[in-house]
């Protein structure tokens, strides 16, 4: 497959260099090792990776989803082969520490990077996923020990991570999980339960997989104060200390999806006396941190995987433009509506099919330059100067998680319906890769928090914390854009930035009003039309970003290449999206600040 | 499968006689026969045909799709039983005259039986679209040798019919088939061509398939005006007059889709020499009333298709909407967001889950009274007692030809997707039905007119025709529905019908602005939010209608069934759609009154 329609290296050295300015993180001791020459090799490296060894396989991944034959899982051969290679490269610890065996990347490169991944073969990248998440969790609350023993072989690829929250009787309502994880004599647990909707749960891709089970200690207080993580391992080791030695944790079954099914979803069971490691029932965990700290600690995963997932139905959006673009521009079908015959045009000739490809870069490149931008975020906050810069870049992380993760996975699936659109017929057979990327991309509204449950997250906790200071320093950035853009002197850029100004001060506004009377039930009602109405002035103000570097960037950039129409393209897309998309949210305003309460006032016997 | 979670008898009920009066209809001559309970009865043998024959195979359709082994096409033996069920009710012409075999219902029942089908099975059903369309079609035009000869055997379940249009190069772009019919000695024709996304172009479900090709006979004019209408059976008669000769028509292969698996979709190929049953090279064909007409003769069956392929994405909403509204009734998940612990509490008392539910509920019931209206207006053609009434139900019929089709294209699969969503996780597997609807719904926008081609047709045909005529009539209807709102001295109706006269007065007024300088690029460039907004005044429209229908209706029916839940379901509903649908047009009217040229003023460059 060429690369060209697996994602824009162009764009991405656009948002990194032209943009977020990634080059000025090399003046930072955490990356003074590194220039523009390391990234550029680096994202040179992905692209080749991901072409090579992640693309080919892509449709294999779903003609061939993996099979459980009752006690063993098996994924195709050229998983594994993908994964060698990624990891051989070092790429699994490419954005962490150095002392555990990272590459010390900026995370906003790491980022660009994992974009070519997810876009070539969302199945296979989720593995990396789950793993660099398990690794930085347990970089952030594990034990040295742990570190050693379980983290080092993730960055060798030879462990790979699951994260294992979810039961059946409990998917996003965390408080009501019942597994249990009892003392054992020797200061580890005996872990007891049944799991739910487990990426990456079994396989045999890996040495070795390490679960981080959320589990209750006897005794524990009730709800999500009562939860504790605990490393459990597939494997235990051996007499010479090598994972041979069977734990205790089977599947009961695997899932079969819709989509993104190169990933096995599992249902493991933990400490049903298959095996008996420990000498007793059980499946031998052990703790990570304090006891009843496992839902904070699996936040630090959980917002990485948030934003790794917003990245990756980005970077599944980004493909499908690029790709019915490329069908656009080769398809002879029909004539402009003036023409008295003559040959058949291009489709992309087509008003209707160029708002469709304008639609899709809108939402593709205006989301994978958010992902881009959270990436930044956690650079900044790793290697602030002052102590109020960490805190705003982590005030501003925190509140853009929620968007980051739910608005691509709603405009980038819509992003994906387009792309098959266009390719009229063709797109709806699975000859063609937009069908398998809409499939794949629909599950990005449900995992990781449902779109409601950001929606709660957003309204009912990050816009709230700190009597609002997390908005505030939002909208001061915009406002920061909004300058830069006045300033430059180009009467559309100004209106561009009165649109914005005037959404962050209806979004401010609502949000006041919305909490005005305290009524959390009422405020929260309408919490997903919050969401989405805040998602779209979020990515205004990041159009803006965009519309106004480009604007100041030089026509011919350092590979004295002309990027004339490119940088049109991207005024075209800001253009896009500030008349079609940023006022669809008028409507979502009034109706947030009417309080309506349809939802609320019903009896459930009317529907 | 229960037959409540297919589709709901008692909404049925609703829009058919409390709305639509149907029974009147029993008072015309065509219908004179009928009454209320032999209406019930063929509904309540839908019901029954549905859930025991349709139903039970659904997923079985997705998971053995029909194959080709280069010769023949194999099909699951369920779908035969299926159809032979059906058929043997006499249900393929249950709508036809008497004089060819039918039952004479009203169409508005007949539309109402099929949703039950749809609902149940939609690849299934598919055949009996393709088949009533194919027979309604060579009622209107074809000879009375030609009805004998292929129409009767449809009625009687042992012809299938087939629509060929489309070609490789020439999907929506009928002037450019290339599909060639020559004169032969005997009259017929011999055709030369290849087709492609036929629907039920191969398969042993019936005796004979009778395929209606456009064609082009060698010096017809270019363009559509050149087209002819030609049946080409797959058998041909042999001595003692059984369908056994093969004609030359045979499958290049068969498409591999997305959904919808269950209709087998080919690539047929006509006239390459693979049989000769004429003697001569060619498929035998037979001219359908005179040449140079086909187009016209298609839009026949067309425009039928168009209507049928909005009621089957209305019905797997509707049956979506009905079986996540089960779910979110038993599945208990988390709590309200104001309880302090307790145990988990049903999804369907969270409001995000309610607003879920409302939108399907909106949607999809929306969707099937639009349909069945339109149903209603075919009876009211075929039976008027003034030319001007039929006139008028004719015009009324066209202009919302586009929105049948589009509106529940969209907005049913909208409904499809967050039915998903309420299923969590579960709804992304293939263990839950609702997986299956969104990708068999995800063809709709697709076939038998792209949204694109609907848009064109809305804006740039329907709406200018007779100095547009049709928006007039359609406005007039509109505002009768208003005054009778008024009427009610409900506050909450009068509210609403204040806002469908905004909107409808909004639309006049646009549609006028766009076709002021007669630029067809210009207005034409953003057709597509053209046809969005208009659908979304018209069912608010309907949505009007069943409020102020639901406000008169009896509280307990003819079967003495306490209705209150329900009537009052229909103004929530209708509140929704008021309250949070209608309001997404400003913003989409404001956009096409600023003639925003976005989409025409670019560089394809610049992608």
């Amino acid at each position: 497959m060429n690369p060209s329609v697996i994602m824009s290296a162009r764009d991405l050295e656009f948002l990194l260099y032209d943009w977020l300015d990634v080059e000025a993180l090399t003046g930072r001791e955490r990356f003074a090792d590194h220039s523009r020459e390391t990234f550029d090799q680096v994202l040179r490296l992905s692209q080749d990776l991901a072409t090579t060894y992640f693309a080919p396989h892509n449709r294999e991944n779903d003609l061939h989803e993996p099979t459980f034959d009752g006690e063993r899982v098996t994924v195709i051969p050229a998983v594994g082969k993908a994964l060698r290679a990624f990891a051989d490269a070092g790429m699994i610890g490419a954005a962490m520490d150095y002392e555990i065996g990272g590459m010390q990347l900026p995370h906003a490169v790491y980022t660009a990077c994992m974009s070519w991944f997810h876009a070539a073969n969302v199945g296979t990248a989720a593995y990396v996923l789950l793993t660099t998440g398990n690794a930085n969790l347990l970089a952030a609350h594990g034990s040295p020990e742990q570190l050693d023993a379980y983290v080092r072989p993730m960055l060798e690829g030879r462990n790979f991570g699951t994260m294992a929250l979810s039961e059946p009787q409990a998917g996003s309502s965390l408080a009501d999980i019942t597994t249990r994880a009892v003392p054992a004599a020797d200061g580890s647990y005996r872990v007891f339960g049944h799991k739910m909707w487990i990426s990456g749960g079994d396989h045999e891709l890996s040495e070795n997989i390490v679960h981080l089970v959320l589990a209750r200690i006897p005794g524990a207080p009730e709800g999500t104060r009562g939860i504790s993580l605990f490393i459990v391992p597939k494997f235990l080791p051996d007499a010479e200390g090598r994972p041979t030695v069977r734990n205790d944790v089977v599947l009961a079954g695997i899932n079969h999806k819709m989509g993104w099914r190169g990933t096995v979803n599992t249902a493991p069971v933990f400490g049903d006396g298959h095996f008996t490691p420990g000498g007793e029932p059980g499946a031998v965990g052990y703790l990570v941190g304090e006891p009843n700290q496992g839902l904070a600690q699996m936040f630090t995963m959980m917002n990485e995987a948030r934003i790794g997932v917003g990245l990756a139905s980005a970077a599944l959006g980004y493909t499908g433009y690029l790709k019915s673009l490329d069908y656009a521009r080769s398809r002879p079908q029909g004539r402009p509506v003036t023409a008295r015959g003559g040959a058949q045009v291009p489709l992309i000739e087509h008003p209707d099919v160029r708002r469709m490809l304008l639609a899709q870069k809108s939402y593709a490149e205006g989301a994978v330059a958010l992902a881009l931008y959270c990436g930044k975020l956690v650079d900044e906050h790793r290697t602030a100067a002052t102590e109020s810069e960490r805190a705003r870049a982590a005030t501003l992380l925190r509140i853009l998680t929620p968007i980051a993760k739910s608005w691509p996975s709603q405009w980038c699936l819509a992003a994906n319906d387009l792309a098959i659109q266009i390719h009229g017929g063709a797109g709806y057979t699975r000859d063609y890769d937009v069908e398998q990327h809409y499939r794949d991309n629909r599950l990005n509204p449900i995992h990781e928090g449902t779109h409601g449950i950001q929606s709660l997250d957003l309204l009912g906790r990050q816009v709230t914390l700190d009597n609002g200071a997390a908005l505030v320093a939002l909208v001061e950035t915009m406002t920061a854009t909004i300058a830069a853009a006045r300033a430059t002197d180009d009467a559309e850029l100004a209106e561009f930035a009165a649109a914005l100004e005037a959404a962050a001060t209806r979004l401010t506004a609502t949000t006041a009003g919305l909490w005005r009377d305290g009524d959390a039930a009422a405020a929260l009602a309408n919490s997903a039309v919050y969401l989405e109405a805040f998602g779209h002035v979020v990515l205004a103000w990041i159009w803006l970003e965009q519309a106004v570097t480009a604007h100041g960037a030089p026509a011919v950039d350092g590979h004295r290449r002309d990027r004339t129409a490119f940088l049109r393209g991207k005024r075209l897309a800001a253009r896009y999206f500030f008349r079609w998309e940023l006022p669809r949210t008028a409507p979502q305003f009034d109706l947030l600040d009417s309080a309506d309460r349809t939802t609320m006032d019903l009896d459930e016997a009317w529907f």
